[in-house]
């Protein structure tokens, strides 16, 4: 893919103004920590239910009428293809979400429910990136990537313009830090735009922490081979992208890692002092900072991503203790 | 108990301006029901997880100076003992709260967490009223009742203020329709006075539908003898109070009961599209709302009053599908 421009904070600017005119701000709870006032972006309260919602409309409404008249395609079977879907629907625009074959019923209605059209695939034998990459071709739509593209980073950042000012308007500390889930790193880049002053911590699976790796190396390594299995859906990306990692190794951003089971700890501590459903990717953020992998300071901002969750496998995680 | 006088909408408009002055706004979330725009109020995410944090701050900051110091007692296992536990602590005031010896520990915890003192007692042999009213004698501490009483019925009408202002600002039609949870019908009472213009329909569980059957008769009729049991333990109150039932009598309330089966439909209907956890009581006007009780027009607003739930009950209602 050719990258036509670098993402920028005036870039960042311009999406939260296109996105404060359509959705209202996610809540910003604020909880204390060890009697510090600690802030939680509530981004899984996004109609969709997580960020992807952001760039989606960032990208889509930068289309120009010709290009909206062909439309977008997307491959996702989580909440990039509803985030697509949506801001598809709201701009009158014609959207193709690949999907594998045997995606979650609820994933599917749900794309489908927006009035997107889905495009299914054989997970074994096909590749959904050439499938996405033929119907863009042949139909002249253009093709969003779920992180690897200046508009999605910029728009991701949004979230960061908008918890600033939420921040401010609660007469808290400025962010001084952002820990933040991280799979190809759209968000984190984006947040990493919209609040220069902030240190910035990414935060993935173990065994799925090739972010950390890569800034640590300097240079982006893939996550290795045979990962260990993990609940986070929606951060299993195995490269990151050269457009996020600039940006963040730029920026000195630095990466932790977390077993599942404090993810589990994460997302059975949001249900009952947030009263928030915070998928396992969503939760990885709040998960470093209950396993005392974040200091607790003024100024702290944790992300929470997404609240897509399987509604049995969910359950399982309230209902246990480990 | 002498009522000293009737609650105002006055009182709803003096208690919203005093309650924006310290708790942000909860969120109101717009969800397209066949086609029209329906508003859910979530009062679960306020810091205690319930609505009642309203009425106990607009009650205590009502309080002089000395009573400040000799400070307050309430009975209540559940959100309202949450509720008068964050105020007291808030403004300093001591507070008193008469807990059943056998509460769950979480709640115990939870209220000792925030510096209330805990008085318990053994259901089966003690008065919790008795209890109560022995201790703010000996004090001189106020009694700070659940819902039978002035300031925690504008308290709690101050949700309405700001559900109003929400309806406006995101430019949809004014509340025509409330549908609210019902126990005490202190935060029915409250919205009756704060949205003059909108039909008012209580929610009670199957059972426990005494509200609806006073407002049909015109005079209030307790709970009968051996209620079925319910999850809803927030509404589990056996007669309502004058003070309540007669604003809600006057203003043409109406009444529906919902059952076990719809109450968590709606838990698990909230987790999946809202990405919120709701209480069974909480959740009781969504029930009916999804059940097809209520009929789908512009202005509807439904209250989702709380979101402190027993995390393994909890889990078996988002586990199951009955």
């Amino acid at each position: 893919m050719t990258i036509l421009r670098r993402p920028t904070r005036a870039g960042v600017r311009d999406a939260a103004a296109k996105i404060a005119a359509i959705l209202p701000q996610t809540p910003l709870f604020v909880s204390k920590i060890h009697g510090v006032p600690v802030c939680f972006k509530a981004e899984s309260l996004q109609p969709v239910g997580a960020f992807k919602i952001r760039g989606a409309w960032h990208r889509l409404t930068a289309l120009d009428g010709e290009a909206r008249e062909r439309g977008v395609v997307a491959f996702s079977s989580g909440n990039h293809a509803q985030g697509v879907a949506w801001a598809a629907r709201k701009l009158g625009m014609p959207a193709v979400i690949v999907m594998p074959a045997d995606a979650p019923p609820v994933k599917l209605e749900a794309t489908l429910a927006m009035g997107a059209e889905v495009v299914r695939y054989d997970r074994a034998t096909e590749s959904r990136e050439k499938i996405a990459a033929h119907l863009a071709h042949a139909r002249r739509a253009v093709l969003v990537p779920s992180f690897d593209d200046p508009w999605i980073i910029e728009g991701q950042g949004s979230a960061g313009i908008e918890a600033m000012t939420q921040m401010v308007e609660a007469k808290l500390a400025d962010p001084t830090q952002v820990v933040v889930p991280c799979g190809g790193g759209g968000l984190a880049a984006g947040l990493a735009l919209a609040l220069p002053d902030a240190e910035i911590v990414v935060v993935e699976p173990e065994g799925w922490d090739d972010m950390r790796r890569s800034l640590e190396a300097g240079w982006i390594e893939p996550v290795g081979d045979n990962p260990p299995p993990t609940a986070c859906d929606a951060l299993q990306t195995k490269e990151v992208s050269p457009l996020t990692f600039d940006v963040l190794s730029r920026r000195g951003a630095t990466g932790l890692a977390v077993s599942e089971a404090e993810i589990r700890e994460a997302q059975r501590w949001a249900a009952a002092k947030l009263r928030m459903v915070v998928e396992p990717g969503g939760a990885v953020a709040l998960a470093a900072l209950l396993a005392g992998k974040i200091e607790v300071k003024p100024g702290l901002l944790i992300i929470l991503s997404g609240g897509n969750v399987d509604p049995q496998a969910y359950a399982a995680v309230l209902g246990s203790k480990d």
